[in-house]
């Protein structure tokens, strides 16, 4: 698809002159550092094509986009019983307050909030011999790249600078919805956030979203077609942090994002579609990242609504 | 399609035994009163059909689903300017609370919560001149019954215990949002919510919501493309107070319920369904309704995700 | 005593520079205009004696000190039956939150903050025939002058810019804890705030508070003995807003301000003292009368701890 | 003082008739196998008199009340900078709540709820090379008893129950208002929590409360003047969790009372009291203990109101 090709490029050259409008994670060191004049896309569809523009080669840490991960580790493991533990309900907040978590008893909001991903991480931690290593192979074999790994600087930067989410973890053990020792998940959940994919790898990894939740090839079957929809409802609706609504106004598909940079979002039925660029916005959301994902869509003429 | 029409009778006679299990809004008198043994559906598609199940044919009151009708007013008359005063993100809290809307300095979160419609009426009545007027047509044009009426009795019971409606009207008027008078805005907010339609006349009604902004019939555009899209987003993400997760999830569709106990919920680019069935679940949805929607994405095998 | 006279005179000389550093409360345009460069201080002992230093007999907007009037009423008319409608502990909070109000179903926290002095005028409102006319009276009788009026233009004023308050009237309402009709109680709340009276004319109103509940001519009880003990209990730990702690760190005894820059203080069995100076503090409280109240007790060696 | 004696013995009796009101604290088990039927009372004087009823020998846990001791500790070796990294205000809230430390930026209402006496703690651990050695020691110092020991059941207990304390550390670390290792201070936070003492111990001990913050033989100075009137401003203000409006109101003294069931009070100048009996309110104060001391105020017609 030609026209496809010519649109990435045009959305790339497009929101070029927008960087600088936003402003890099700098709440630990090893994510400052990143160079901020990145843009990536990739796209791959449901013909096995794959359309690219920009950095969409240069690996990046996925951050929160490994919520997505987890969150579908945690469905094959535990079915409907992960929700007992966790809501799946937009949380109307800043990505990691702790205050809704208190009022609400130490049950997550959902499993994209910080909170949530570390409950479902915990919950991994119970049933998986080796989590992080499961997390690893599963991002290889979804991506077909055997050679994503873990920073382990930024992962150690994180739980330097980690007070937080510690916080949030004890706050649900005193509840008694946490069940393992705080750090050994902490371990994990930081081993998740400081993986290191870029664009075509994570559109690759999450295509299974668009299909049904099998693979291109057909061969596995990552997640039943009602599981798939139930991933993608949630992300519509809780993917993006305080700007869920604004995203689904403007961009109108399910996805994730991460301070990374990085947004993987989805067209049922037809494509998966991975943007990065470090800058975020306010709400922690890659600001061009966002501006492109609109024009796609607007461009497209495809969106879920 | 006979296929529709047996679809329906068949879920229809599937829910009929959890009547009993949901509770009719008693907050005011006028709607506890009503017969809680109802259960409609009506399904209008986009070449001209209309399907109907039960009490299709009975009138209630639309009461939160007029919010749809506001907003598409707002939207109308004000264009973007509407999101200065108004935010686009689910609340994450209950559908009346005003902790949020002090925190937030007297911006309602969405247009769906009371706090937002009634915010946006406090915009229609800047801008109309006889807006209860405006509301009414808008919906006997819509729907093509001309007899679209206000129950009276209904409005003035809303008023006697609206007691927090004007609390959140004040808050705003504290921190300057909220430009006319409170009474009067409140006269206009209640007799939307206390207009009587059925199933069909609000199927009917949004179904402009699945055709691009368009009425079926082409002459009239009430919204444009992305507008209509924006709408269906909204639905999505803060339709259904604090279920909008749960409803996505189950669902799949934007919708929007009332206490009344209807839902219009959309299939874009196919059709418009609604539900009605007066018993509330915990979180003040059509306990009924939503069983009906599940089971009708589920069975045709489409939801926009 | 000539030695409290040069003690006055000292303070007063000590706190002038102080003048400039403060903010006038400008949230109603009739308070804005007071001229802020005065001070005042009167202190009436138990033995008679009257002591002024500054602009003592100027009379100024009483503001939240009459939240003392009205508890002291509304202790008259209802004794411990008050309790059932409005909390004794302190806030934690701004002085006009509705957070706190809907968290705690309506009950205000204390008579000293705005909703909780808004339940006693309701509650005094079903009572008194002339709720009005009946603190004027008491507090004339009370300060021995005739003459003290209420400020119509800043009643006016503030009931123009009420809408917080006209917001925590409903919500109480909401939950069942307000009886009479928002706007007439409204009324007679502000006509309280907009009572004029000096320095000298508040000392001597509240010396009965000194004086175990009776007057000095020991013609009248006003409360009983444990009742004045329960009120100077209720100032010195609500009595200061969001200030209390602070206030009894620093000052150490019983007192109510208002945004008027008025702060009346008792030291129990011995004396009371009404400073007043316009410019407030960020929480509200009079800047330099919380000065002169800490170098007053610090010199006369006496707090209540 | 036969006097004084007679009364106390009549208190107790008065009393005795109240248990099995309250509820023994349970959150962990070394606290829950308490005997509950147990009433203490100990009254200091200035004079050098020791009063006693009930089970004023029996040695219980302090809890709370070394919030009291960690308080006394951190004003003598940090003055008004401790200030800086604790505020001096009523919560307004439950004892343990986070949404209150996060709203207010990790710094703690003040040293007397958990929060407060956590960071206190912390600031310790800074300064004393055995902040626990220290510990104990000042309380063996201040109350003439050589042998007060930490129950290290009940520490260790604490500690494995202690995940909201945890959270609450690691939120103030998140703020980075905690400076030391979270485990490291919560160990020393524990042991001061699991000194056990009795009613005799502790009046003593805080005598000097009442003594302008000298010892009884005047040998040693623990507070200036000016630091002893701001401790019990403290306690008078925030000294009783959510009830020190209430305690102020029926009691009318500086208190401080932990969840073991003892409260230590003081009347300034003239003694300090502590009562203990285990069961609680549903505030967390001991009931019989609080009944104890509205009936001694009432009799001996003194309180600092």
């Amino acid at each position: 698809m030609n026209h496809m090709q010519a649109m990435l490029d045009e959305i790339y050259n497009e929101v070029l002159p927008l960087l600088g409008e936003g402003r890099v994670a700098d709440y630990i060191p090893a994510l400052a550092k990143v160079d901020p004049n990145q843009v990536g896309i990739a796209v791959c569809d449901l013909h096995g094509n794959t359309y690219t523009a920009g950095d969409a080669n240069t690996a990046f840490s996925i951050q929160s986009i490994s919520k997505l991960l987890t969150l579908v580790l945690g469905m094959e493991i535990y079915g409907d019983a992960l929700w007992k533990c966790v809501d799946k309900e937009p949380s109307g907040q800043a990505f990691n307050s702790l205050i809704q978590l208190e009022m609400e008893h130490g049950i997550p909001r959902n499993p994209f909030i910080n909170a949530g991903a570390l409950k479902v991480c915990d919950m991994l931690y119970s049933r998986l011999a080796t989590p992080k290593q499961r997390m690893k192979e599963m991002m290889c074999k979804l991506s077909g790249n055997a050679h994503v790994t873990c920073n382990h600087t930024v992962a150690d930067s994180e739980r330097m600078h980690g007070a937080r989410s510690a916080a949030m973890a004890y706050l649900m053990k005193a509840f008694k919805n946490f069940d393992n020792d705080v750090d050994d998940v902490l371990d994990a959940y930081y081993f998740a956030c400081a993986l290191e994919m870029n664009c075509v790898d994570l559109a690759k990894a999450f295509l299974f979203l668009a299909n049904q939740g099998k693979t291109l090839d057909a061969k596995h079957t990552i997640l039943t077609t009602t599981q798939t929809k139930q991933v993608n409802a949630l992300m519509a609706t809780c993917g993006m942090y305080n700007q869920a609504g604004d995203f689904a106004y403007r961009v109108g598909l399910p996805g994730k994002s991460g301070v990374g940079g990085g947004i993987v979002a989805i067209i049922p039925n037809h494509l998966s579609i991975c943007v990065w660029s470090p800058e975020l916005n306010d709400t922690g959301n890659s600001l061009i990242g966002i501006e492109i994902l609109e024009r796609f869509t607007a461009r497209i003429g495809k969106s879920i609504y």
